[in-house]
């Protein structure tokens, strides 16, 4: 089971890929895609897709997660994030996957068992669960790495149940 | 010179296509993108920037319009129509196309004469400016009509000073 975890930012985008083994987890990428900044949206959305397109197909995920969008930020804001998880998630539906979404408390909760946690409880949790060195290499990804650890936490969980993870499961657009 | 207009909804996104001729402008194609709706975001904007795909190619336009969105809506709303435009510029992008964005008000000042006029003038107008039927056949529709008639008017005038309107020139993303 291959977790691949996007943390879409206005200018960098964390990524992170988790294999899960029974309850063993593992790092198998962890990085940041900056696109082009410039004017133009298009070009910088598309290059966005054409990158997470090509992580779809480096590690051939089962599953995408993202994090919920905070409401609290500016619209401004807003619309700029939203528009690169817009081109994000149109990727991924090209690619045949589904994507699950977590709020940024339920990825704190499943990496730290608090929801509130802090970013540096977060980073060093999920470096031990990785069995990564405690330094943060790629701090883009940190968020990432954690709502795949989150997803292939409750995949695990599931599994021991039944029915399996609806949200999982996704058929894409082509 | 050929435009497109899309003004994206959350479930409903219209377009228009409007072809200018020195000062004749005339429509060559107006209508609704409905994608399935389900629960699955994947899907969705996949399929919504596949169908703005098939637009570009049918059509051949020029450029490409938006209308940007309206911060005054609630930020549910927002991240909803903001995913559906990524989805959509990233498209216009792998078209090799850019967009262009104007505030509504830029839109219904450009169609009308007057920044705050209401939805049944401007579709008036609309239908008046590009000698179509007074009674709107696709009111989803008119305001990607009206978007793609704002910047046929200003690329008129453009042509007429120099240089040429640097917004609608994009090199879109491969």
């Amino acid at each position: 089971m291959i977790v691949l975890g996007i943390d879409p930012g206005s200018r960098v985008t964390g990524f992170g890929v988790v294999r899960r083994e029974g309850s063993k987890l593992m790092a198998l990428g962890e990085g940041r895609i900056t696109v082009p900044g410039a004017d133009d949206p298009t070009a910088r959305l598309c290059a966005l897709a054409g990158e997470v397109e090509k992580l779809v197909e480096r590690y051939r995920p089962d599953a995408v997660v993202l994090e919920s969008l905070f409401h609290g930020v500016n619209s401004r804001s807003l619309i700029v994030l939203a528009q690169a998880r817009g081109a994000i998630l149109a990727a991924i539906g090209r690619a045949g996957l589904a994507a699950t979404e977590y709020s940024p408390a339920e990825v704190k909760r499943a990496v730290t068992g608090n929801g509130r946690a802090d970013k540096t409880q977060v980073a060093r949790m999920v470096r031990l669960l990785l069995g990564l060195d405690a330094v943060a290499r790629s701090a883009d990804a940190t968020d990432a790495l954690a709502a795949a650890i989150c997803f292939a936490q409750r995949q695990r969980l599931d599994a021991l149940k039944s029915p399996p993870d609806r949200s999982s499961v996704g058929s894409g657009c082509r």
